[in-house]
């Protein structure tokens, strides 16, 4: 199927893939007088003797912004604000389907990080919670780290985190498969963007083992020169042993593969080299190494991006449970916990029977999904007293 | 009725008076590689090419932004940009409802006029026109100038221009009522916020006469000491005799009074000494003299800011007829020429038949207004040349 000539002819047929619905009648003077003035001065003076009140009696305890500056929209890189408008858009219409979350799409003419972050903060009265999207790295990390100090509103750069709950959980399942543990594995990653060193955060933060995460260069090491800062942090908590060498050596004797980096970067040979590996390769649409490939070289578990081969690992599984929990108990902030508890309940969607080789991940639309996320994304906010109570 | 009980109840009920329905299909995989990823790269291509085609490919061409600082709510002075929000929302309701514009409501947490205009022109990729909303004056002129200088989308003021389009409208057919002709009229205004000095600037432009607009201070005269800019501005074009004195002395022998003031600031005494008086006395909730005792005291056509008496000049009439005419043509600017289109096509939706001295405006859910409104305007920006082609 062209995907690329179907949906310009559906986007220019739907001419915008959102709009505004109304929660308010508005057929009788009365009507108009209750939702518009003179009665709504009376929710008005509440939300002035109590801010917090706004969640109550508006749609910001609902409501987030969909935030971009077109910097890293896709694999398409800078296109500009408005050009990465149609997958705003389209993040707040699974943020609806799949999470039941009124998301609205902002795009900023700014690739400054103090101007975005003050754009943001500004406006952030008017939300629950910012997702940030398609903002390049490592802008990207600085923008929510700053954010994250300035408002007292859930942010989330799905890029980063729902990436890495997803690959999480489903790393959770496909080590039931081939019958290990998380503690002692290895890791080898290959790319070090937004999504690489998200990932290999969460999964060193779970105990998954020592992850040796790539770059075009190779292994990235404490101490290497010219690194980023998000990859300088990441070089402190990684590659344990201090490993120098490129992607197929740090593969050698590796338990894991996760690729979030560009098409055909990983070979048979490569994939040979692990003990009994687990193959995630998700760059898309092409991936490191195809899926057959990947198992006529020994892959135990394979693991796309791509919704037309077994075990897609996407995060339209993540970010709308995890907005919907933390949107129903006023979270301030998305913390570490609540981002571990989201990856162990999508793992523990699939039940027992269901678990194998094929499928250690839910499909996206699977009904169970949304409230195995937000609940137990809810309960970790809740524990770790990151709730706002009105 | 008690509508600030009611709205109350009904306010947390709702949870939110507006909420996002999407317009995409996400039944299936195909649905979302069609809405989403891969297929949304190829409209975001297009718009990468050409920018206006955001209008096309997105919601943007229907989308407005409802901003305020929350520093003139209603009559509520400045109460927070979050207290502002139920009136934002219900604003977005009528936007909806009355003119099939989505608007999105957003409240700034700054006062200061660079950074509110500098954070709506930031964000000004992502809509077809901003609303400007209680906003205190006179910041909101400065507000306003500086955005139509920056922004290439529509940009209104709502409390200053949907208020003096409606009086306008208003008052040409209430001159049919008295068998007066727009001329030498003399026009005694009470109140020189936003609103006067709007509707005093609108009513010079349509040569309806000498304007004479009165503060707390009495009549407004060139040369005058110590007037705010707004005031200064229109001391040049109003009060052509320039008389000092009060609102009574401006009163008297005039044809028409306009007050968006407080309550009670006119007496029958007042209204007596007009030459066979106009009166549209808009405080909210209480006139600046009741309808009855205007009547009583020789006023021949009475409107006010209510709907339980006749006339009520209200600016839903207004703003919905105004932004759809604008974004259906891609307006990039709502121009006195527009405005003045929009003032005539409301007037002239009242017919001869209809017209009588209770009867000089259409009422709120006319259902003859949104198009009118709209056609009228789409067709001056065209004829003005506003529009933006794609």
């Amino acid at each position: 199927m062209d995907y690329g000539k179907i949906a310009l002819e559906k986007h220019e047929k739907w001419h915008g893939k959102i709009e505004i619905k109304t929660r308010a009648e508005t057929n009788t003077s009365d009507d108009l007088s209750i939702a518009y003035t003179p009665g709504v001065a009376a929710p008005c003076l509440e939300i002035q003797k109590d801010v917090n009140k706004s969640f109550l009696y508006t749609r910001r305890w609902n409501t987030v912004a969909v935030v971009t500056d077109g910097t890293a929209v896709l694999g398409l890189g800078d296109i500009g604000p408005e050009a990465g408008m149609p997958v705003m858009e389209g993040k707040c219409v699974l943020f609806k389907a799949f999470g039941d979350v009124d998301a609205i799409p902002l795009c900023i003419r700014s690739k400054d990080v103090d101007t975005i972050v003050d754009t943001i903060c500004l406006l952030s009265g008017s939300f629950g919670g910012i997702n940030l999207e398609d903002i390049a790295a490592p802008r990207c990390f600085e923008i929510e780290r700053k954010l994250k100090e300035k408002c007292d509103i859930v942010v989330f750069h799905d890029d980063q985190h729902g990436t890495a709950i997803v690959v999480a959980a489903a790393l959770l399942n496909a080590l039931k498969v081939v019958d290990k543990k998380p503690g002692d594995l290895r890791i080898a990653m290959n790319g070090a963007g937004a999504a690489g060193i998200a990932i290999a955060e969460l999964l060193i933060r779970m105990g998954f083992g020592n992850v040796i995460l790539c770059d075009r260069k190779g292994m990235i090491c404490e101490g290497d020169e010219g690194l980023t800062s998000g990859k300088e942090a990441i070089s402190h908590i990684s590659n344990l042993q201090h490993e120098h060498g490129t992607l197929a050596d740090a593969m050698k004797g590796a338990d894991v593969f996760i690729g979030v980096s560009g098409p055909r970067l990983v070979t048979k040979d490569m994939v040979a080299s692990m003990n009994d590996g687990i193959v995630f390769a998700m760059a898309n649409p092409v991936p490191e190494i195809m899926p057959d490939e990947a198992k006529e070289a020994g892959a135990k578990v394979i693991g796309t991006g791509r919704s037309d081969f077994a075990n897609q690992i996407n995060n339209v599984l993540v970010f709308p449970g995890v907005f919907r929990g933390a949107l129903d108990v006023r979270a301030t902030e998305i913390n570490e916990e609540m981002k571990m508890a989201a990856a162990r309940a999508i793992a523990g969607i699939v039940t027992e029977n269901e678990l194998s080789a094929d499928y250690v991940i839910p499909e996206a639309f699977d009904p169970r999904v949304k409230d195995a996320v937000a609940s137990a994304v809810a309960k970790a906010a809740r524990n770790s007293g990151a709730i706002r109570e009105i």
